[in-house]
């Protein structure tokens, strides 16, 4: 049987161990941290236009940390590490992606030359993998990075307790197109995920393109509204007149990705553009890095907007309204982590004197 | 004796009416909103940095509203009224200046056909003087408008009570450079203003210049700090390695608003915007539309940044962060007057259902 793992039990972690559980292929191990001690005596209430309602729902394990799952299962190898976090590289060190799957690569390497990790980043933004390849040596580690393209709608709203509003749809492919390793292991993890009738999962050869569209909302629409701390549908009917948001952000921004991507070697479309439009304004909705900013916690800026900006520089391409709405979030982002401790700032001396996030 | 009457009771309105007072040339009135009932009684406690420490201070007169002005002394022209309110065209339309001048233009027009009613505006923004334009024929309502710009540390901490922090320079001229009565007022009020060795007021023939200057502040550093709520020192040193906003936001800006000077045929030095850049970050400060965000009360967004925007439109000038900045605050104000009742939004329909600022 594989052996799947997913790190990160918030909406997308828990629907992900579910539809893994739910399909059969797999034995589902999923690594929960604050909630654990709720979930390992209670299990999961889940509300899920996927799957019903369930309750006392478990996966096959569920581990309080990488190391608990080590101790319960120590020659156990884990063929898919899922990570469903939030990508914040600029975060705490702990939380940090290359952080979080250290153990188990350096684990996993140890314990088998054969064996392949495929470790399937489930999250948001543009350039992740890099995080990965820059830090570990794909031969050394013999590891693989896939990239999942996830749309659900689906929210932890206490602990232990999910509900999955939307169908899920998750794309899988290989960060690398031309990486045959990689492209299998994708293909071969499709058949592990999808329930037929119920949720959707796909093999995409190009994530890339997958992963720009997908920044056509994240890098627009999640970062204004996060910066005003407004739904999407308030954002545009209280531009002047109601169409500045519109014609003076959201549909200049969207041009400067479009432009963007296609340096970057994919086309995204009018169509594709026109889609995220029509869903802005058809349910009051704070998207997701709306969200974080209301509830005063780090925000996915740096995947989702620094990285473009950074491609932006690398292709010398002119992307202003992405650029102003980058460089506003920064300051945010400083004000987050100042309010958390992990700046501090010295007002006799005007200046940073600690940054705890190295 | 010259009869002035100040309207607004706020930190620069009170330092006003002190300066005022302080010279003895003229009889000085002031009406007070919300605080009456204190300084009726108690008068002002005000710790100023050109009067020092005073007690139970009042000036000549205090009024409710111009209607209880009017009726103790119904014979009486104000020579000058000084307005010290914020000037918020997009707020309720009570507290717009036109509306707020209506009442004495009224009555001293029908009261005199010889006497002229100086109107000195000490208020932010440019072209705040169309409002009273356009509103007002000056032959029928035998008025000048005069162009006050205020360098003041003063605000209100309490009801009645006022901190003066920095020296007062009041620059006083015509907004019609080319009208020799407006000149002539201008020039005829310093002598009434100024205290040698205490606060220092001038005339300015080129107030429109003055204007843009102070733009250089209010339109760049006030805008960014209210959106991000946030100092102007943090606002820099949080910047991407401390450099972003400064490179990417406030110098832009201020470049953009140089040009737009320009266009508008004043000329905007290097030495200007070095001086605004040296004096934020100096100190720890919020700027007073920063101070507006955190109260949740409605900015002067227009007459800062809106009429800016307007003239960048007439003279073909591009200011793309200027606008951003724009774009993102009318969000910010819409925010802030549903929070007020001021416009209702149907959660259901999606839609602005009422306007209560017409």
């Amino acid at each position: 049987m594989t052996n799947v793992i997913v790190i990160g039990a918030g909406g997308v972690g828990t629907v992900a161990a579910l539809s893994l559980k739910t399909n059969g292929k797999a034995n589902v191990s999923l690594v929960v941290r604050s909630d654990y001690p709720t979930v390992v005596n209670d299990g999961y209430s889940i509300d899920s236009i996927d799957y019903g309602k369930l309750s006392n729902w478990t996966p096959d394990h569920m581990f309080k940390d990488l190391n608990h799952a080590f101790e319960r299962f120590p020659d156990k190898f884990y063929d898919y590490v899922l990570i469903t976090t939030k990508n914040i590289p600029d975060g705490p060190k702990h939380s940090r992606l290359a952080e979080i799957v250290r153990p188990i690569l350096e684990r996993q390497s140890e314990m088998s030359k054969d064996k392949r990790t495929n470790i399937l980043l489930i999250q948001n933004g543009i350039d992740i993998e890099k995080q990965l390849w820059e830090q570990y040596d794909t031969q050394k580690y013999n590891y693989t990075v896939l990239s999942g393209i996830e749309i659900v709608g689906s929210h932890k709203v206490g602990p232990g307790i999910i509900h999955q509003m939307a169908h899920e749809k998750l794309t899988v492919g290989p960060f690398d197109m031309n990486d045959a390793v990689a492209i299998e292991a994708a293909k071969n993890f499709v058949p592990l995920y999808l329930n037929e009738g119920k949720n959707e999962c796909v093999y995409d050869g190009n994530t890339r393109l997958g992963r720009w569209k997908k920044l056509l909302y994240n890098a627009v629409f999640n970062t204004t509204t996060a910066l005003l701390q407004i739904d999407t549908s308030r954002s545009i009917d209280f531009g002047k007149d109601g169409k500045s948001t519109l014609n003076e952000i959201y549909i200049p921004a969207m041009y400067e990705l479009q432009k963007l991507a296609k340096a970057d070697g994919v086309e995204i479309q009018q169509s594709d553009m026109d889609f995220m439009l029509s869903i802005t304004h058809t349910v009051l909705f704070r998207p997701s890095m709306c969200v974080d900013v209301d509830k005063n916690q780090l925000t996915e800026l740096e995947v989702i907007l620094g990285n473009p900006v950074k491609l932006a520089e690398k292709y010398n391409v002119q992307i202003p309204v992405l650029r102003m709405l980058y460089y506003l979030l920064v300051v945010l982002q400083n004000k987050i982590k100042e309010s958390h401790g992990l700046i501090k700032y010295d007002e006799q001396k005007l200046k940073i004197v600690q940054q705890l996030t190295d």
